[in-house]
């Protein structure tokens, strides 16, 4: 995706809405049609929009903000379910086949990626399409990829923002998919309800190679290709998974992490998650959690953006960098301690601001 | 403690040292007799030099850092290990068995306790000394409680400039005792060389309520109070914590964490442990991984205090204090996402600078 010729054409999913939206090619909608082509639940107006959240022009991120604002109202009230897994794992698949089950419910479902190693190459985990070909064809799904970006906190920002034009345009649930390595998944899990793992039972040890930390976040553990000769392994996966999910404590959400199994290819078991979700959304709800948490992750994104914010320009700021090194060499040396840099570095900023 | 009237005299344990160190009462020593103290092992001046470090005053903290300075050439030397576990796991005999073995075996043993809770009622873990009776009248021991401190922050770096001051008067081991409560595990994990947990086997389910991360960041898992009718239940544990220690992926050290059982009230087990510190510190100097961690480490305080400092001087702006609690509503209210609402305060931070 470039962004040298100004905003690429919106990526579309319908015919019709397509053509209406080309006659206008090369004049940049207004901040009102895109707003009122969101609100009315337009396809290619939604993309365009998410293009413009993505874009790195100020003239566009401007107006990104003022369609943002306009959608807020109408934001917030859709289920947000994060779900990772490491490549191999049938990520696409299952959530073809989640997708595909939750609109023949009559959902509307979005599926957005995250994938911030894409910023290196500015490919995606979502790029190829035609990995959920019968999700991309549903008129009641839309599918994007991962927004490319310098940093994570960037590829975040894009990401809770396309959330909200997604929730606008009236799509009720949205699922982030993410890789299961790198940071990533803490990032995806401070921005949704639930948070599901996707695994497979394989040979030996099924916790091997875990990446830390990701299990605890889990809501819900589902072993996917639960089908043929692979059953077995899978009921003897889930006995490990459950003990392990057993040795953490409670979560705050009151909530028991669920150990489900499934085969995405041939349809089995994808309704059973979809009542988990539905029973979890129900009991956080009555709880107040469901409210809270929200509430906590906006704040937790209000905070971590200006931590950012002022990191970057401490440390990216030359004089610092250059006065860093040597502060660095002087502790290694053992001729001053972090805490005496760290002063000494700090007073150099403050001095010089 | 209080520093309301100065420097309270130095804490003691050598007669003859404290007499010396008396009879200069009322004057401050110099900054170069502290020195001189401390690099010829007087426990009066290591001790004085450590309320410096604590102190709040500016003069104190200047005299520390000149002192700090002359003693970090003589400083790094000593293995440093993290001990946690939460109370009533025998944590006070565990260090007093394992402090008297090393110093049987020729080692200068210095033990410093972190509590940040403490902070609160200016109270403190190790406060009663008379928890290690035997340990306290060591020559070759030294036990210094908690510093008291507003912020884990300070907490950390108190501790972490004591610690250079143990090295500088010839502790060749230091214990950093923590409570297996709260955050100041991940702070005492990233001052030491190796940690070490503290358990008890109990009846039921052995890894319930184990604070989250805690047992991913232990290098070995020690379970005490095998003796008795208890040493049935120990076996259990110990197969139950192997089991949890096998779900992480291997650590970057190349080690694989250990659980070994012991009664400290019984002196069970200790040179086990002994000797399994030993073969850790052995293998992680022979592969430089020791070596690399400290540096990192280094690297993570200056890195870390600076953050703190510019997150620091930006909330507690008392102009942003009002203006956040304003954003935080708009966000609430669903008029302001936490991206818009953290550009208006960086800019109204940056307006004011």
């Amino acid at each position: 995706m470039t962004e040298k010729d100004g905003i690429p054409p919106p990526e579309t999913t319908s015919k019709s809405a397509a053509k209406k939206i080309q006659s206008k090619r090369g004049k940049q909608p207004s901040t009102q049609e895109y707003v009122d082509g969101i609100l009315g639940g337009s396809i290619p107006f939604l993309s365009r929009a998410i293009t413009l959240v993505e874009s790195t022009r100020p003239k566009h991120q401007e107006q990104a903000n003022e369609i943002l604002k306009a959608c807020l109202p109408y934001a917030n009230k859709s289920i947000r379910i994060g779900i990772t897994g490491v490549p191999g794992v049938g990520k696409s698949t299952f959530i073809e086949a989640f997708g595909k089950h939750l609109t023949s419910k009559g959902k509307k479902v979005a599926v957005l990626a995250v994938d911030p190693s894409s910023s290196v190459n500015r490919g995606s985990i979502l790029g190829d399409k035609t990995r959920m070909e019968q999700l991309v064809t549903d008129q009641n799904a839309f599918i994007r990829p991962s927004p490319s970006g310098t940093s994570l906190g960037g590829v975040a920002q894009k990401t809770r923002e396309s959330i909200i034009l997604c929730e606008a345009a009236g799509f009720d649930t949205i699922i982030i998919e993410t890789v299961g390595v790198g940071q990533s998944e803490t990032m995806v899990h401070s921005m949704v309800d639930f948070f599901l793992l996707l695994k497979i039972a394989g040979a030996g040890d099924e916790l091997q190679g875990i990446k830390r930390g990701i299990i605890e976040m889990a809501d819900s553990i589902v072993i996917n290709k639960a089908d043929g000769e692979n059953v077995k392994n899978t009921k003897i996966a889930k006995v490990e998974f459950n003990r392990a999910l057993h040795l953490y404590p409670p979560k705050q959400s009151g909530w028991q992490p669920k150990v489900l199994t499934a085969s995405a290819l041939k349809n089995i078991g994808i309704d059973s998650i979809s009542d988990m979700l539905d029973d979890y959304v129900k009991n956080t709800k009555e709880s107040n959690y469901f409210y809270e948490k929200r509430e906590q992750q906006n704040e937790f994104w209000l905070a971590s953006t200006i931590k950012q914010s002022l990191q970057d320009s401490f440390f990216k700021n030359d004089q610092i960098q250059l006065a860093l090194s040597k502060e660095l060499e002087n502790v290694k040396n053992g001729v001053s301690t972090p805490f005496s840099s760290a002063k000494s570095l700090l007073k150099l900023y403050n001095d010089k601001a």
